[in-house]
């Protein structure tokens, strides 16, 4: 759903998008870009990362690493990663937990970091609903998008994206990558305000 | 320093504290109660929980449990008590992470609320510095604080204490006990937040 909402966005914004998955086939996939026009294409992950400039990692949270497996070291290298995902364990029932191996002293982000050292993994807009991501005014007022990695100028590339591309304005740059430790922390609360809230259309502000 | 400031606090307001510690002579609180006139005075755990109507537990995450031990159920029961306290593990470097086993599946709140069940559990403010818990307009402008519990009258009864004698307006309340899972689980945000704005001066909104 994450990658079906921001490809979506994307293209009706006249950029190319190829949506990779873990089969070329893959059924979904080529559904989405039935009626996309010509900047649509979908392919598997490694066709998807060699084509791309900027990545987004709209995978789920326990099967990105191995997503990335598969998209490939040598396709990734010297790219921007946006990393949209969270390490929600569903294991132990509802709602999610987080995978303790990838949170709490680590975090998804870290370790993506970690395994593809020489991509610019940029941890940004895994906080809040996939509508609200591509559309910052769909909540009103002034609230906030979490940036974090390790590469100061892809980090700037990634708020200039969103800023055009998604009507961002607001960004906390929380440092490096070990910043994703707090925002991928965030969820159980994200989870529990959006059943109190009986709706997913909320974000957060730091006020200061 | 979170029972200091929020016990000072409540002694100006012109409420009695009892200040409850490990030992009936301890320092800090012999100090504590110096200069405060007759409404402080200083105890054991167990003298602080029986003499209270109302209890904060302002004690570190991981002595909590060990420290409403020695208060003692009997001296707790059918009593507010709110919780302020976070898991933080100091164990594993800095910044700190949250103890294994009161986090992410479960939380410090909910085994509060496990090991007393006849007490009520209230979770609040424990996402904030505590200059700011006791002086909501410490921070200018709207923001939230976070309340959950399982007992409605008794969460009722807290807000508006918070909002009288801690200017707080802004309540978001997460329902049960199991709340306290997102919002302490906030804390390794808060931290990272803390560094980059090199203040503990700021605060959470929820905007929707």
């Amino acid at each position: 759903m994450v990658g079906t909402t921001v490809g979506s966005k994307l293209v009706q914004l006249g950029h190319e998008v190829m949506m990779g998955s873990r089969t070329k086939d893959n059924a979904k996939a080529t559904e989405w870009v039935k009626d996309k026009g010509p900047h649509a294409t979908h392919g598997t992950f490694a066709d998807a990362a060699s084509h791309a400039v900027i990545i987004f990692n709209c995978t789920s949270g326990g099967a990105s690493m191995e997503a990335l497996k598969m998209a490939g070291a040598e396709n990734l290298k010297g790219k921007i990663l946006i990393d949209l995902a969270n390490p929600l364990d569903f294991s132990k029932g509802m709602p999610p937990s987080l995978i303790p191996s990838l949170s709490n002293t680590t975090s998804l982000g870290e370790e993506i970091q970690k395994a593809f050292p020489e991509t610019k993994v940029v941890k940004a807009m895994n906080t809040m609903n996939c509508g609200l991501m591509v559309n910052a005014a769909g909540v009103p007022g002034d609230h906030d998008v979490f940036v974090c990695g390790n590469d100061a100028d892809a980090k700037e590339k990634v708020k200039a994206m969103l800023e055009a591309d998604f009507g961002w304005k607001s960004f906390v740059d929380l440092g490096d990558i070990s910043g994703a430790r707090g925002t991928e922390m965030l969820l159980p609360l994200w989870l529990r305000l959006y059943g109190v809230n009986k709706s997913p259309n909320f974000n957060f502000k730091i006020v200061k």
